[in-house]
């Protein structure tokens, strides 16, 4: 869609742009405006796909915000997860006093994380009940439910009127901290009239309830009473439940536990410390410790359960581990989701540690994990309790985004009062209509190594195009003068064939093209790379049905 | 596993070995050997995966029969799955004589395909219930249930024993062409005493039973019947039964339906010739006329539903199809898997017709597809009905194979008689008793365009490291006699970076180094393109924290 100015804001009217994480899973930031004063939710991550190859990380495009960062009042973090927290470092390079709201736990992760990024960021904690303003802006902050502690959503009011962000969320009726998602309080806040709700879309495709987490710990416990040997369990690094089920369970069965992975060991030192994860004395060994200990008195709590090929658990699943060698009869459980992309990845971990022998449990084969986001039934629940007169889906693709509009038109919001939104739709709040009023510029912006920003769409399209046919470079030296090669031409290909011989015939072909070039009296190197390039090309289309790069050089003597 | 090379074998033994597909899913090929004499099941093809960048499809490595090709008494196919005949063509170069066994509908999708490839197989026409001999292999055929017509297994009668082969099978109880799986015939071999048992494993790990394939005759009707515009189906070119219950609703709700691209008209046409596909006079449009039609008259049938990217359904979702633009309240179906590797593809069509206003119907969101494989509950019915001494679990990952060993341990196979042998390990059946006894080289055959095997792991790896990201060359010629450059060096990137300024600094390093290798009388163009390469690798590791593969071209002059 075209970018097209979004008007001036009404005076009394709230503006809302994403700038990431609507029409694709991560790198959620919603800016909301009003009376010229900005407040931004949330600043993660988005992880790369596969036609985005050797990239790190994608930011939300800040271009919309970069000459009005004096005018933000606050970001609010809604919880700890990368594709929430991951990018608030880039954001505090360009404004480091930006006061920073969240709550305990995710205030510490971002510390942690900012940490490593060498800054120091302008926390303000606070905690569901609680109530803040930043210029224009009063919050109000909610329990929430996810797949990790101490989540929050926020009500923002303002003359506008009243704006409900549920975060990430689900409705887990039993969880295992006992801290409810607060729906009284949003059919409180329902009495009082949402104008705006802004709803996680991620499961709003899937039918139906999830099942309570602690219903995962007898799942767990069932299959390590039978284990005789070493247990693996690999879960995601922020989910503290997930993990102090597998605690609890060592426990009953008499293992040691040791976590592997670094973010494991300091996620779950700070859950520790903040008294979100009950650690026994003495339950936690090292891993030198642990590979002492008899193999039935001993667990691991690992990451690496989305197969990232540089874990530990990968290094395990080929037999490249420094110190864990995997033995037939050993348990592995992948007590995670399947992040969609990641299943050649996963099941290729999966296949590695089943080829030795090991015991592979995972979503697939046993009710090992639940899904941190409420699927149709509880949105259900959340539309009914909440009864916006206008909905904005947020955080998901567009499968998502048009499930959960539709879930909200089923409960009796007005089809004309349901927006859908991409990231960079500009939705205008005003006198209690929500709208669309424009788009800004959203791109992806790529993290690749140390850069930020340098690696785009053609770099890219380059990289897709070297790594389906890799490249052949021609380099020749000519004599511009009268346009002769002083040189053999040398023709090498990467990534194009395993055969030494296969380019040899192509040798001949530049040869001929760089005689005919001189003989028509062309001097200008960018024409004879022309020619030669074409040339090739077309040789290598006919003879190979291939299509490598070709990369002339033609050094000027 | 390293290779061992398998002892002679004894006379009156059987020898299997499978070239594809155990250990992974695809390429299916095994070959069993007796009396000096070879029989091959299958002879499919693999489709790369991300590791494998650029390839367009791996064959079964024939290495291990191809100095024994006039060894091979038959070619028996199973079913007309590319993952069983893709890769016969190349084996019919080889060996055209080849006698090429199947059922009917098999052999006319084998002439097809055949026909691409300009060659006229030998084929012989068998049905359920036949008996054939070749060599000393005596095969007896029967009735599979599967997600394509005709599938047939096959048991092979040697002194050595009997041995039965499911090929790809499912025990569908209310098959829509009545044709059940023949486990009445497999009770009768059981009776007689199944030696080995070789079993479809891909659906192992799933518990339970597959739904009737003609439950989604009824799915589909609700689906179609609320649709008030334009209807388009996906799903696999080959699935005539799925394809029969879209004509027959289509009927129903008075639509005609346009076939759309080139393997569904095809298949289709093949279908419908050999009575396996029943089309009512006229239903069928062509494209053109389907266009002319009323939208809520017209129903297409479309390849793509696994997402490719060049097929019909995924330019329809990026509007970029020549004919058919989607429009708000069109409704799409996938009545399709989705294969796991594809799920980005997948989700990246449905989330693109979304964004368009259409209606995505998929088997995440409503029961479009069943599966064509056993599951758990139905490979207990075959172990129990075949009651084998000895099982082989083919078709399969790792993790399939696994599960399906304990499948049959469990129904009371002897754990000792359940061999797990991936490709490439040689099992001899020798006294009833069926062990592993050596191993043949069996590596992965790429066809990359016109060219099989000349692209291979190095080619690949490169590719790899090419695509993560990019390369950067350095030209420079060099004066062999001082070791002096007579030009500056061009150093230019491609898929590294977008700024036209990111090498600039490795330009003079460059200048630097040539100057030093100059002064230390350095002539030799390979240590002086080291040089090179080590500094601006250096360079650009802790400059950009990237891994570019660095070409220096040096030319001698």
């Amino acid at each position: 869609m075209p970018t097209t100015t979004p008007p001036a804001l009404p005076e009394g009217g709230l503006r809302i742009v994403a700038l990431g994480g609507i029409g694709e899973v991560g790198r959620n930031m919603t800016v909301f405006e009003h009376a010229g004063r900005l407040l931004i939710v949330d600043c993660g991550v988005l992880f790369p796909e596969d036609d985005q190859p050797g990239v790190d990380l994608i930011l939300p495009d800040f271009r919309a915000i970069e000459d009005r960062l004096e005018d933000i009042d606050a970001l609010v973090l809604t919880h700890g997860h990368e594709d929430h927290i991951g990018a608030v470092p880039f954001l505090l390079k360009l404004r480091p006093d930006l006061p920073v709201v969240g709550s305990r736990f995710t205030l510490a992760l971002l510390t942690a994380k900012c940490r490593e990024h060498r800054q120091v960021p302008k926390v303000v904690e606070v905690k569901e009940g609680e109530l803040r303003s930043y210029g224009p802006f009063d919050l109000e902050f909610f329990a929430v439910n996810h797949s990790i502690p101490d989540a929050l959503a926020v009500a923002i009011r303002t003359p506008a009127g009243l704006v409900l962000h549920t975060g990430d969320i689900k409705l887990d009726q039993l969880p295992l901290d006992g801290r409810l998602t607060d729906l009284a309080g949003f059919s409180r806040l329902g009495d009082e009239g949402v104008d705006l709700f802004l709803v996680d879309s991620t499961n709003a495709e899937v039918p139906g309830f999830v099942v309570p987490e602690r219903e995962i710990g007898p799942v767990l416990d069932n299959v390590i009473r039978k284990a005789s040997q070493r247990v693996i369990v690999a879960c995601f690094a922020s989910h503290v439940h997930r993990v102090q089920q597998v605690l609890d369970v060592a426990v009953a069965h008499g293992r040691r536990v040791a976590l592997v992975g670094r973010s494991m060991v300091r996620n779950m030192g700070i859950a520790a410390e903040l008294g979100l994860l009950k650690v026994p004395n003495g339950l936690f060994v090292d891993l030198d410790e642990a590979m002492r200990l008899p193999e039935n008195q001993v667990l691991f709590v690992s990451t690496g359960s989305q197969g990232e090929p540089l874990s530990a658990l990968s290094r395990m699943a080929r037999g490249e581990h420094r110190q864990i060698s995997i033995q037939a009869g050993d348990t592995i459980v992948l007590a995670s989701s399947l992040i969609p992309g990641n299943e050649n990845a996963v099941f290729g971990v999966v296949n590695g540690l089943a080829r030795l022998g090991a015991t592979v449990v995972h979503q697939g084969n046993a009710k090992v994990h639940v899904s941190g986001h409420s699927p149709a039934g509880e949105l259900l629940f959340l539309y009914n309790a909440v009864r916006p007169s206008n909905v904005m889906p947020v955080h998901g693709e567009w499968r998502h985004l048009r499930a959960n509009a539709a879930l909200a038109v089923s409960t009796g919001v007005d089809e004309e009062h349901v927006v859908i939104a991409e990231d960079g739709v500009v939705v205008d709040l005003i006198d209690g209509k929500a709208a669309v009023s424009g788009r800004v510029v959203v791109g992806h912006v790529y993290v690749d190594g140390l850069s930020v920003g340098d690696v785009g769409e053609s770099t890219l399209s380059d990289r897709l195009v070297l790594g389906e046919g890799g490249f052949i470079s021609i380099s020749v030296a000519i004599d511009t003068s009268n346009g002769r090669a002083v040189s053999p031409p040398t023709v090498s290909g990467r990534g194009f064939s395993d055969d030494p011989k296969a380019l040899d015939q192509a040798v001949a072909l530049v040869e001929m093209e760089l005689s005919r070039t001189e003989a028509e009296g062309i001097t200008d190197t960018h024409r004879i790379a022309q020619a030669v390039r074409r040339v090739v090309g077309r040789w290598v289309a006919e003879t190979y049905r291939r299509r490598p790069m070709i990369v002339p050089t033609i050094i000027a003597i």
